[in-house]
């Protein structure tokens, strides 16, 4: 692995390659260049050839990129050569969709158990995952290695999870809370996800339709 | 409405700002300075005096901001002084999890159907909304006024469910599928989700852990 700087923002475009690059391998392409990936991904072609430079010189442009190669490896900087061992806590909506969304399971995320507070839903199975009482977290973090977290929580009860996670090790969050958790730790990685920001960037976009900055 | 020129940046802190007004609101705080402000939400007091400028021409730096008159503002210029009429397509663990999720409700976002093509889930209800058969869609659009269509659907049937949308008069979607649809037509807004991506950059942050670009 490199060790240079990356941007933020050429981190946020690696996972839209190598979805392009699924979908082009599963429709039997082999060979693509920078200029039809640019165009699939609304992208320069120069811009391209800058973020695969960067990411550890995956090279030819010109000749154009073997879709497989260039799949795995993208792949493999994005850490998706190997599984990944996630709880989730919160039972709720958005916990029980993660649990159930088929997609994470094909991609080597296998989910190990739930943890939630309400007496209904332990012991029930979502997704074929049980829900464990949350006061059994520790025990469970003592017996399993976890590689993340999702946090499906009210945000008033986020930070504790948190605080609880780390202490059992849990170096990763996938946080759905709606509260910033990146900054209250050093030691784990954190992802928020905000889905009422998001809906709130398209109310934006409908309220100021027309405008010049459309 | 102001005419200027909005980075997508600027547009993507707004709904951070409004949920941090909204939590001072709720702790009973009435005045907040920017530099409170950018404490709270690790940004330079400078950074957020810009973007009130550039939305609008909020003013009283120095003197501090009247949090509900702030927030009322920002809310105003995120279209959340308005209720909306919501649809989603695909009844699936994210569909359901959307229709379920009552943060929505309680921001004014009515969720009117779900539409589907699974016999078991018409019929139903998710989240007190009625799921409909999908061959629905057309007559349903005709007899109502919906403002926001939620797509949770699989990548394949997310290109045709656009087009019977925009057919349908249907102005806006808020997109779960794994495809980019925003560069389908100009006439819709498009905000994509990617939730798998988002679960990347996190993989992504633990393979390059210890590195320089941490």
């Amino acid at each position: 692995m490199s060790a240079k700087i990356v941007s933020e923002a050429a981190i946020r475009r690696l996972p839209a390659y190598y979805r392009h690059l699924r979908e082009l391998e599963a429709a039997g392409v082999r060979q693509v260049s920078s200029k039809e990936l640019g165009e699939r991904l609304h992208q320069t072609p120069s811009q391209i050839r800058q973020d695969f430079n960067t990411f550890g010189g995956i090279g030819r442009q010109g000749f154009g990129y073997s879709v497989s190669e260039l799949k795995t490896r993208i792949g493999a900087e994005l850490g998706l050569d190997r599984g990944y061992q996630v709880i989730i806590l919160g039972a709720g909506s958005i916990g029980s969709a993660v649990a159930r969304y088929e997609t994470f399971a094909r991609e080597g995320f296998r989910i190990m158990a739930l943890f939630d507070i309400a007496e209904e839903r332990i012991g029930t199975e979502i997704g074929g995952a049980k829900v464990y009482d949350v006061r059994e977290l520790e025990r469970f973090l003592q017996e399993n290695v976890v590689d993340i977290a999702v946090i499906a929580l009210p945000a008033s009860a986020a930070q504790d999870a948190m605080r609880r996670l780390e202490a059992g090790g849990v170096a990763a969050v996938w946080n759905f809370a709606p509260v910033d958790l990146q900054y209250q730790s050093s030691r784990m990685e954190v992802v928020n996800v905000h889905l009422a920001e998001s809906l709130q960037v398209l109310t934006y976009r409908m309220a100021h339709r027309g405008e010049a900055a459309d």
